[in-house]
């Protein structure tokens, strides 16, 4: 709005700022992404050396206890912190990521606070042996480093300040925080590319072409921070880090050829996948609404819920891998087995020498590790059958109550884990009919789980191609992540979607339902309209502020300053703030525009950080002050957004989510009856709201 | 519109033939694509062969008579085609389909002789030795069957007709031609993600997820299809095709390590090639200007155009080898050397055994082998520096003059043969300071001048990847992207959009210019405004629709059908020639709704295809007719999209871009004048348009 006043210094300054604080962001997420890294495998992995140690010297009860206590330990940290210091990082973070992006304004999810929570409660959390992964955490990360950025540091940090009132709004702030979002799936996955496509699938409402390039401008900063890091450890200078390139489950060594029977192995693959999926996902709905009535009772109970789920889940890794047998290592191998150390492919648990134990090879390693064994091909006879059913069972299970406890965890990690599992439980079935690889399975299985559970198609795509650097499986990988997407559809919405709604954020979607057009848009407007006049009394619009909690309200020009009363415009609470506290007012109720502008800047108007913005208690006016007037026109923008009484509801709808807006004017057809009818906000448009009007559209609706 | 009239059987219908269509598209874009890959192959291969055979006899007059003969055989054929039957297939084609997904309807570009042009145009084209692509072409071919199958083949072909009715209106056929374009990248480059985001960042201007969802369906289907007719050629069922897999380009051997020196000479490479890429610009733009001359005089100018530049090209690939020197084969080579077939790295031409000529290596090949050479790793001293230099400025040359004439040319191939023999060009020259492979430093020239000409970065990154399969290299490809396309803004405008200028197609940019925002609407509102009144004598509305070319009208409530006059809506040409085709006037002045809603269905006012509207002239109204009245109610958009003549031009502009819309009313902010003020369109938002009423905003205009 105020770009119309901009020098060109300005707008240079302005661009020139984007670009550097997109780097920042891809600076910020990347060093973050490699400490989240380093510090996981250098905890996670001495916590395992000292496991195995112990099993090695046959002291099993105190292996176990070394175990379970680290993890429990790690836990407890995790869970403090969030419940005491930010109960807003407790979980994936994506899904308030996406509704921040959709338009829905809370401030809490990007503050500092959650970032320092996001940030170590993510690695305590994965490096204490949870199915969670750090995806999610990343994103969230991500995005608050971004928000922060854009705020020019928590007030304290006031050196930008002055450039960075630019962003002081809306639509630059939403692309800052989309760029951390790509960045941060580029820091988790190492998958610069999937990260961009992953914004623009999931994370963002809108698009601009201009978007996509910053993006890409930051994975690829974040892909050149974590390469020079990596390249920086390869030197054995991170401890227990070192191992991996840039790409994280290389199984590029494997050549698919597949056939007729292989095609409708997948397609069957597929099919399977997306009913799990969805089941996945129905079930962590159920488990989120129970723990919520848990977790709503205080942090205790928090804390105690994570504890006992770390429990469970040190047990299951611990426990169950005595229930499967030793297996002689195979002759003609490359690497060692059994190995001792912290990563392997043939894990020694208790096997006498030259045999392993496949069960321990999955689940007493890290996470990334364990989908490292399942994806490696070429070792098609290393897990058994019953070995792998036993892992997809627990993990599938832990995977489920573990979403939903007071730690940041990521979602795709235990969906991939559960995936690949499944993906080489069936390839081991198929063995005798199929060639393809058990890995090639493994790899597909995870990509129908994924596609069953996100919905997403093109991100999973390039983000596994991205993962595995297997180009020639991209054909089959698109088919089962279509198939699997199309079988979940049938049941549910994808499990980000599920996670906005159960939250109650109120969140916009793209189309709108079809029971809208039946409606138009008078028939929602909600609740008594408030207005003011263009001149208006000091104590009506405190009065007003105080009673109400819109944040917009309609400018009616009356007599004597219009022959008639005439729509003037719209007029933000956060402005009406702001002039307030100016307390330009005058005894007569006249025009004064050109004071008013003269007192204040376009800055003092922009959209303030989190928690920075004026309170209604912070206003000091004065009780003959609230008889005087106050022109509401320089405050005002004249030209809102208007549609009329009688468009269609989905048009309406449409108009709103399109073009992004908060407020949306509905003005009436004829011209007899006052110049506004009401005014649709977001609310107005859930179809919660709307069901509750017109409950006859209810599809869901019981037939009385 | 007539969504909410429909049963669920119809919408059902419409889900299963939308997907249908999706699948149609895929199979059939795939099918053309591998026909066109097939073709090529073989006549591009035995014309070498029988170039090289006649060589090897010593017969070098003969050689060059068949040779240049061959080429212009073909050239000519493909000339004579574009010439006399559908001029609109000459060209790349990806200009017009983003005009076309803009919003711009030209029928003639998507119709079926185009695509039968463009099929076999494009297949002499590149079989005749033109530096020509086939990427452009088979993305217009992608679409023209989009559009085809959309409107049910051409009139003759009724078979699906009545289900097809859903797609008669501008969304649904922009979605299907999307979905077009994407397969055609995927087709030309067997990349199926690279498609998609193509589609996403070149072509489409609307972007919803559910597009990305079908786009991605219908490249996995042309994957699908490209990969079982290359295993059935596998067993050389296809003549002189049946090498190469799914990825073109494979240089998956090469394992790339960078320091440093590395990344400053990748900096520069971008840098340059940037500029080379907007010179390239630049230079095409000239050309294509001066060609416009010549192409106006007629077709028989055109196919001369055509034939000249076929025989420079021909004398340029059978010359300049003479140039060069023989070079004894490298020692230890599992290639065969020097091969006289048809493609090979190490091409013997007139050298002695264990010889061979590298300019003849690059020259008398196809295109893809040519890249394929000069992508290929391993082999650092194959190609001499002056070799390259000749090459380059050859390729570089012959590209800028063959774009614009009249065959179906694509983009891609020219500029990445001339990139990559660029980017081989600095490897080379850096050889000694440089780790990096000089196929490697071929791929980043190729990277950089796609950059610097198309302006794409994550379409262009993904599809290198796809057509290279080498994952390692991407953080360079994304960093050399970045760079040639920030250099190359700052001269000018990708190729496409200045070729979108260039035809004078008025395409509507996705931000406002910035002059927009010193400008309200109505400041842009042209022409004289002609308005009907609810109920319209039928020859009034025959005048105007006589005297005026525009598309819509608005429609005013005047007593006695009202108290004051107001806007009623909306009525569009095209319905108004489908009720004056109807015939249900009335003698009096009288509202019969009713009536005419019997009469007519949902359906006669769907969207015609190519050339299939009704006309003005076929309309046979009687003269006593002309007297009587039409009710324009029913057909009347009764909530049309409006904005407040005082809007801000840039939001006005943005409001229509967004929505998509065709008509933007204007209506006044007081309520003492005529209900509307203007319309917007499409063309009063061109800058052309804008800057013409008001020089003041030129930012070129020379100050006085």
């Amino acid at each position: 709005q105020d770009w119309r006043s901009r020098t060109k210094v300005e707008i240079f300054q302005y661009v020139v700022l984007k670009w550097t604080l997109a780097l920042l962001i891809g600076l910020g997420t990347g060093l973050v992404g490699f400490f989240n890294n380093l510090a996981v495998e250098n905890i996670a992995g001495f916590k395992l050396l000292f496991t195995n140690s112990l099993m090695l010297r046959e002291k099993y009860y105190h292996a176990f206890a070394a175990y379970a206590g680290c993890n429990m330990a790690l836990a407890i940290a995790a869970a403090a912190l969030c419940a005491y210091v930010a109960p807003a990082a407790a979980g994936s973070g994506i899904p308030e990521v996406k509704a921040y992006l959709n338009g829905v304004d809370a401030p809490s999810i990007l503050a500092p606070k959650t970032l320092f929570v996001k940030i170590f409660g993510s690695i305590f959390g994965v490096a204490g042996g949870f199915v969670v992964g750090k995806e999610g955490p990343m994103v969230h990360t991500g995005s608050c480093i971004a928000f922060l950025l854009g705020q020019g540091g928590s007030r304290k940090y006031r050196l930008t300040w002055k450039w960075l009132r630019y962003f002081k709004n809306d639509r630059d702030r939403r692309d800052l925080i989309t760029c951390g979002a790509a960045a941060g799936v580029a820091a988790a996955f190492r998958a610069p590319v999937g990260g961009v496509l992953f914004a623009l699938e999931e994370a963002a409402s809108w698009w601009r072409s201009a978007l996509l390039w910053r993006t890409f401008f930051t994975t690829a900063v974040v892909a050149v921070v974590l390469r020079g890091f990596i390249d920086f450890c390869h030197g054995g200078k991170c401890g227990l880090f070192g191992e991996g390139g840039l790409i994280m489950f290389d199984v590029n060594s494997a050549k698919p050829t597949y056939s007729t029977p292989d095609l409708l192995a997948v397609i069957l693959l597929g099919v399977i996948g997306g009913i799990f999926g969805s089941l996945y996902n129905y079930l962590v709905d159920k488990v989120l609404r129970t723990y919520s009535i848990i977790n709503e009772r205080g942090p205790i109970l928090k804390i105690v819920l994570v504890v006992a789920i770390s429990l469970l889940t040190s047990c299951c890794s611990y426990g169950l891998p005595w229930l499967s047998q030793c297996i002689p290592c195979p002759a003609d191998l490359g690497d060692p087995c059994p190995t001792v150390g912290r990563s392997g492919n043939y894990k020694n648990f208790l096997c006498p020498p030259n045999h392993y134990n496949d069960l321990a090879s999955l689940f007493l390693t890290t996470n990334d590790d364990a989908i490292r064994n399942l994806f490696s091909s070429g070792s098609d006879k290393e897990f058994q059958l019953t070995t792998l059913l036993t892992f997809f069972v627990a993990i599938y299970g832990l995977g489920i109550i573990t979403y939903g406890i007071a730690i940041p965890s990521g979602l795709f990690i235990p969906v991939i884990l559960a995936g690949a599992s499944y993906g080489r439980l069936v390839g081991t079935f198929l063995g005798s009919f199929s060639y393809l690889d058990t890995g090639l399975f493994a790899i597909l299985g995870a990509a129908s789980f994924l596609g069953g559970t996100m919905r997403m198609t093109v991100s999973i795509c390039v983000i596994l191609l991205e993962l595995t650097n297997d180009l020639l499986m991209l054909p089959l990988v698109m088919l089962v992540l279509l198939i699997s997407k199309t079988v979940a559809d049938c049941f549910n919405k994808g499990v980000y979607d599920q996670i906005v709604k159960l939250k109650g954020l109120p969140y916009l979607e793209a189309h709108a339902e079809p029971y809208m057009r039946n409606l138009v848009a008078s028939d929602v407007v909600s609740g008594p309209l408030v207005t003011f006049s263009g001149v208006e009394k000091v104590g009506n619009i405190l009065r007003v502020l105080k009673i109400t909690k819109h944040n917009g309200f309609p400018v009616i020009d009356e007599p004597p300053f219009s022959a008639a009363p005439q729509l003037c415009g719209l007029v933000l609470r956060s402005h009406l703030l702001v002039l307030l506290k100016g307390k330009k007012f005058t005894k007569q109720r006249v025009r004064d525009a050109s004071d008013i502008m003269r007192r204040f800047k376009a800055n003092d108007f922009a959209k303030p950080g989190s928690g920075k913005g004026i309170q209604l208690g912070n206003l000091d006016i004065k009780e003959e002050e609230m008889e005087m007037y106050v022109d509401l026109h320089p405050i005002t923008n004249t030209s809102p957004h208007t549609v009329v009484e009688t468009m269609s509801l989905a048009k309406a709808a449409i108009l709103f989510r399109e073009l992004g807006l908060r407020h949306l004017l509905v003005v009436p057809k004829t011209l007899e009856r006052p110049p506004i009818v009401g005014i649709l906000t977001r609310h107005d448009l859930m179809p919660e709201h709307i069901l509750g009007l017109y409950p006859q559209f209810d599809p869901h609706r019981k037939k009385p």
